[in-house]
């Protein structure tokens, strides 16, 4: 007779019901880092509703990005989302889908461009920074605030970040107003084993707050659905996915896999197949998304994917081998 | 400052080297599934080259099929394996690297196809088998064994054995004499938390008598590699893998994410590369393989992936909806 083994840091087995989940979708966001957020309205509204549809929690529907670094000649409206053209989309939001907007550390004029919230069709501020730009994220924590919104806070590339900086910056959120704190995985790079670590540190140290642990995966080594559900397993609530897995690089966890893990009745699987049907495939040619070789051995160094995206876009995309050849001789 | 949390189930963290580990490539036999083997000659040469020089230690080349049962008008070599056809490729193989081929219970003429191993130059032989077979597939590893071949199991299709049924067919395995069985994931089904309960129970139920345990997984939820990986970690010690992830509908654990992980110096990445690069990315349009949104959905319902490859065939291969809706139909 076969003996069943308990995993003690487990939350459940992946037949338990977690009604604290709840999924970000981050689709125009991510993805919009492809196009520089060059999306027409008719495929954000798409997505808006397929989102509703699903019984997804969260949009994230774009960047609140500084005019003065980024030139509103180069980006989309997804780079700075202006109430106006958020509005355009979601009109005044009479649905469950909370709106949310990321704001770069350093890449924002927070103070002025985000509006009170009761002025607001967003819902929650997300404020995304890496380890040395904590004081600032702090100052941006508690402007948006006071403003009157939901913020949750997005600490950068964590697969670099030392043990004992990551301790310091955990007590300082702890003491924060931010409602979540998301595991981020930006370089793609780590195994599953260290999510499982680090989530349990995030959630340790948050502990008794009321704060959430979230996380935020990356598709260089075709982990990030599983380190997703890893998170998930030890008692991550926040889930980031987007559909079809759209998002820079290789791109993030797919939302299809995700509500298809859940088993949970508030969310559904059809409305999002629907939309990568109607409006994904036919981007195939214009953006490129997704786990490929170059992605991979960035993932694998635990580098950023800036150089094989730009091999992507050169004359030899293909050349892996010549890539590797490189990312060696600069190790 | 940070306490990490020991697994009490790891065989040792991702830095660890685990010399027991060894790898067998089935791009030929897993990947001829898609193209009834039909490969030629060059290709084949081509991997069994990269397969030497990455250090991989088994080379899965075909199955040992009935010609009574596959007209040899209608497949290639790969189904048969013959002893001129593979020689044809390796010679007399003076590398370190085995050769195995695969024998699939009902479907092979075993007693009269496999050669005494002292006139063969495969090295090994996989008993392929569902769990109603296990009475055959014991009659097929006594004629291996008897014939002078290293004789694994691979106990197809675990997501649908119930446990009485598993537990039995590991006892009656664990007195045969072959040197490894092989956790199945035929439908690419399984969630990483039932790889790791399954891992340990075939741990378990082989404990002491020396076979060891593998993991054969398929990428339909994007899970082959991190299955492969939660397998490794509480210590199977053989690893199926394929090249660029090829196999049949949504594939296997690509070896170049494998070999990227184990940081083992015996393992080499490169001539993977060279490998992907040179002979698989020229076959694009000829042959598919990998994750798609119909081999998800067979994989979420745990079912065989065969409606999802006829989808994929049909006149319709991107109608995921009704795909979906024909399936749910079904339930």
């Amino acid at each position: 007779m076969i003996e069943h083994v308990k995993d003690e840091h487990a939350k459940g087995s992946w037949l338990t019901y977690r009604p604290d989940i709840k999924i970000l979708d981050c689709t125009v966001r991510d993805g919009g880092l492809i196009n520089d957020h060059q999306f027409d309205d008719d495929l954000v509204k798409a997505i808006y509703q397929t989102l509703v549809a699903a019984g997804v929690d969260y949009m994230e529907i774009g960047y609140k990005a500084s005019k003065k670094i980024y030139a509103p000649s180069e980006y989309g409206p997804w780079k700075y989302c202006e109430e106006d053209h958020v509005r355009r989309i979601v009109g005044d939001n009479p649905t469950h889908l909370k709106i949310s907007a990321m704001a770069d550390a350093e890449r924002t004029d927070y103070k002025e461009d985000i509006l009170p919230a009761d002025q607001s069709v967003i819902d929650a501020i997300r404020v995304a920074a890496y380890i040395h730009q904590i004081p600032v994220a702090l100052d941006m924590i508690e402007d948006a605030y006071q403003k009157g919104y939901e913020v949750v806070m997005q600490l950068m590339a964590v697969s670099v970040i030392q043990d004992k900086e990551l301790g310091e910056a955990l007590e300082a959120l702890a003491q924060s107003p931010v409602t979540a704190v998301y595991l981020v995985d930006s370089f793609g790079a780590l195994y599953s084993e260290q999510v499982r670590d680090l989530t349990l540190t995030y959630l340790k140290a948050l502990q008794g707050t009321g704060k959430e642990v979230g996380i935020h995966a990356h598709n260089n080594q075709q982990l990030a659905y599983a380190n997703t559900l890893e998170a998930l397993i030890v008692g991550a609530s926040r889930l980031d996915a987007t559909i079809n897995g759209m998002g820079r690089g290789a791109g993030n966890c797919p939302l299809e896999l995700l509500i298809g893990f859940l088993h949970n009745p508030k969310f559904r699987l059809r409305p999002v197949l629907e939309c990568i049907q109607e409006h994904l495939l036919p981007l195939d040619g214009q953006m490129e998304w997704g786990p490929r070789i170059p992605y991979m051995l960035t993932g694998q160094l635990n580098r950023h994917p800036r150089p094989a995206i730009a091999m992507r876009k050169s004359e030899q995309p293909d050349d892996y081998v010549s890539f590797y050849d490189q990312l060696m001789e600069e190790e």
